[in-house]
């Protein structure tokens, strides 16, 4: 089996040596740029790690890797525009640096380079990734609707936010995990499990970000803490805070959310403070908790012998940032 | 053979059939207004024509076909975007109706629902098609690139103009003529000629449309003449009249360009009478003919019957807007 380091290099090592040869270059300037941003690239990571708990061999399953990367970084180009977002990653976003059309035509190709690395693959599964992937962009598509529909609306309720969080973030994982045992030509129920396992540690995945923004290090979490209070962010704490604190908390609550002027770290230090005494950060550490046991049960059912699984449980585990 | 009619009705019925059960509704309420808005939907008939020159049994086809007006659409959805255009077939354009970002992401899902329905196909050339699809679409982003760089430059040179068309319109028509041949398993040498059809056909369209702005009849040609002269679009003519007119129609040209305030009616008048004496109005004639001429030698040499041909030939005139 293959290292991570090994499948990290693989991966970086094919993205640096993308060339796009349709004029003019203009048009793949920003795709160069902002895939030249970096990321931790877990998506052609994963499926690469499920590829290879079946075949020694991933070469085949390379390209559509590095598509779903190109695919993952066509989202975040189209969604900083859509959000009026300056930075990613430290850097001047793409329609910082050039402009709207630039950001919408050169998110567009890339959306296309996607697709073009998803069809480069010799394997015969072509025609079940593409659909599996098809899909899952669909769905992604569905959940940047949904996380733009409810900044408008007054009330989410806990099961529309797991939707929106499981269409946005946990499918594309889950696509990843299923299109590597495709590409290895797996059973079926194998790639059902992945993908299953890749939708659960998804939502834990973002689960645990939303718990790290309100207690997260600064040091450690890579960016500013408590903005999802400040900007009123309808998480699953928030959400879960307003349904079940008691009269007063959510009085006070409520009063934080509707005020238009006031101290940032006050804010932050108030709706934490109601939190903590309303139990839910106990309550997102169970429901993390339930969706990582969930998905570890299906990485246990898969018909590999257990060890090979080592790899994804190791990197899953540490992305999850825990201590343990 | 199937009879034009038949094909655009076949077309028309797998339009309005098209569902997308992806949640949430509102993510492809504008997808379904674009594409009830209409249209000569010219491109999937292009597709249904090329392989009916092969074989009887089209339905392969429709979905692809189908496809290709979807992608269209999403083009001009973007565009429109891109643009600031407010109208589209007379009717409010999407971000219009909604908002940019509506268009955006809708747009986006829009490519997307484009690819699948490409996927839908029994055909063994799915690979084929795809990759003929991927590298035609990213050469259609890379002539709306083109083009709006070539608004803000002081000049653009008549193969720059030509190259621009043939990425913006044209290679979508080869692309069109080119999958009907491949989905219908036609020879190598036939698939290529018809491209070659669809790209000289489609030059020749978007070099008459272009005249048809400057010399068309506004009953019959359905949009207001004179809007590139307004807008002072570098079309083949303008660039034809800047190069070869003589010096003091020339200086009266740059006049016309460079005036901020002018009578719009005036300066139409005053640019279309230079383009007369500049002969570039039957520069522009010739240059038709020799794409048109170009275009029916490519079709001339297919391996089937010329008779099959006539239905391509006459929807072709038709579209050529010739008195002849």
């Amino acid at each position: 089996m293959l290292a991570f380091d090994n499948i990290l290099n693989r991966i970086e090592q094919e993205i640096s040596q993308l060339t796009f040869p349709y004029p003019p270059k203009s048009l793949y300037e920003p795709i160069e740029y902002i895939l030249a941003l970096g990321g931790k690239r877990i998506r052609p990571a994963c499926v690469l790690m499920a590829c290879n708990l079946y075949t020694d061999s991933v070469e085949k399953a390379l390209r559509p890797a590095v598509g779903l990367e190109v695919f993952h970084n066509f989202t975040l180009l189209h969604d900083d525009l859509m959000d009026h977002a300056d930075k990613r990653r430290n850097k001047p976003t793409v329609h910082t640096v050039w402009d709207a059309n630039t950001a919408i035509l050169s998110g567009d190709a890339m959306l296309i380079a996607a697709y073009q690395l998803m069809i480069q693959t010799e394997s015969d599964a072509l025609k079940k990734i593409l659909d599996l992937f098809t899909v899952t962009a669909l769905e992604i598509c569905g959940g940047q609707q949904y996380d733009m529909e409810f900044e408008t609306r007054d009330r989410v309720t806990e099961a529309e936010y797991l939707e929106m969080i499981r269409l946005k973030t946990a499918v594309l994982l889950g696509c990843a995990f299923k299109m590597g045992a495709l590409l290895a030509n797996a059973p079926e129920t194998d790639a059902e499990h992945l993908y299953q396992y890749g939708i659960n540690i998804g939502l834990a995945f973002q689960l645990q970000d939303d718990l790290l923004d309100v207690y997260g290090n600064t040091a450690t979490f890579g960016k500013n803490i408590g903005g999802d209070i400040i900007s009123n962010k309808k998480t699953f704490m928030l959400i879960r805070a307003l349904a079940t604190a008691t009269p007063s908390q959510q009085a006070e609550l409520t009063r934080w959310l509707e005020m238009k002027t006031f101290d940032p770290q006050e804010k932050i230090a108030a709706v934490t403070a109601i939190y903590n005494e309303a139990g839910v950060k106990t309550a997102s550490e169970v429901k993390i908790q339930e969706y990582y046991d969930s998905a570890m049960s299906h990485l246990e059912s898969l018909s590999v012998d257990p060890s090979r699984t080592y790899i994804i449980k190791e990197v899953c585990s540490r992305l999850m940032n825990r201590q343990s």
